[in-house]
């Protein structure tokens, strides 16, 4: 599996034509996302930084996020990856900001979340939505998912802003 | 050219055997080092996250960079890279902490800090120590050789210290 490069290119585009910047807070693909955008030289009009909070201490410490979502909700779920996506925007002062949070594997599942199940939240100005998908495939497959999806995403809600 | 899995694997067992904590300031690699760390699963107990410092304000804002030796040093500069490493061991609570800072090219370079030149700082209990190195390559290249560097370095510290 390769990461989708066009559709990057038509994020950092899209991103650029507007003149807006982002910035992610990552657990499960614990700095991919941000390692596939800085593989491309010259981004640092768009972007401007990470957290990579593979600790639930480093999302409290780093990103706010609130220790009882984290005790009532899961580190894996929505309203953590909101909180992510918040925090790191609040942080880097950014326009938009990507937030992804999952069960990479091949342990850490359950039933009720198993191997695979990512949550993504994207935060912009008067503009706030996450969503849980269910990927499969091995670790390094599901990492890369969850990166596609967060690019594929953020350029859709782009174009419809 | 390929990272060094074997080093890295070298790397995530010394930690673990002798229970400590990792955390990286990433600006030149933009997350790729901390991406490399946890394609590995099961990482959680030796690896906390990262702040992925890409713009200077990303520097001073999440990582206490002071804005004056910024100014003085040029932020692809060894004293830098040791604030960055400061700050993210601080903000993480982490055992150890790595940063680095660069040119990944292939603009930006000047006839002091031509492309290649990137600088490695290291964190730990009564440790602090930062390196310049300078290597050659496209930006993939040097990115690869700069988290590659990084793991070796940790590595040979973990081993004497």
């Amino acid at each position: 599996m390769v990461l989708n490069n066009e559709k990057l290119q038509e994020l950092i585009r899209s991103l650029r034509d507007q003149k807006l910047t982002v910035g992610f807070a990552e657990s499960c693909t614990g700095g991919a996302l941000s390692a596939f955008v800085t593989e491309q030289p010259g981004v640092s009009d768009i972007f401007l930084g990470s957290v990579v909070s593979y600790s639930n201490e480093a999302k409290v410490d780093l990103l706010g996020v609130r220790r009882d979502t984290l005790m009532n909700e899961g580190a894996v779920s929505e309203l953590v990856a909101r909180q992510m996506a918040q925090g790191v925007r609040r942080q880097l002062k950014t326009d938009w900001s990507v937030a992804i949070t999952g069960v990479a594997g091949p342990s850490g599942g359950t039933t009720a979340k198993p191997v695979g199940t990512v949550c993504f939240a994207i935060v912009g100005p008067s503009f706030e939505d996450s969503r849980k998908e269910i990927f499969s495939g091995d670790r390094k497959a599901i990492q890369q998912q969850s990166v596609d999806y967060a690019v594929r995403w953020l350029c859709e809600i782009l174009d419809n802003n």
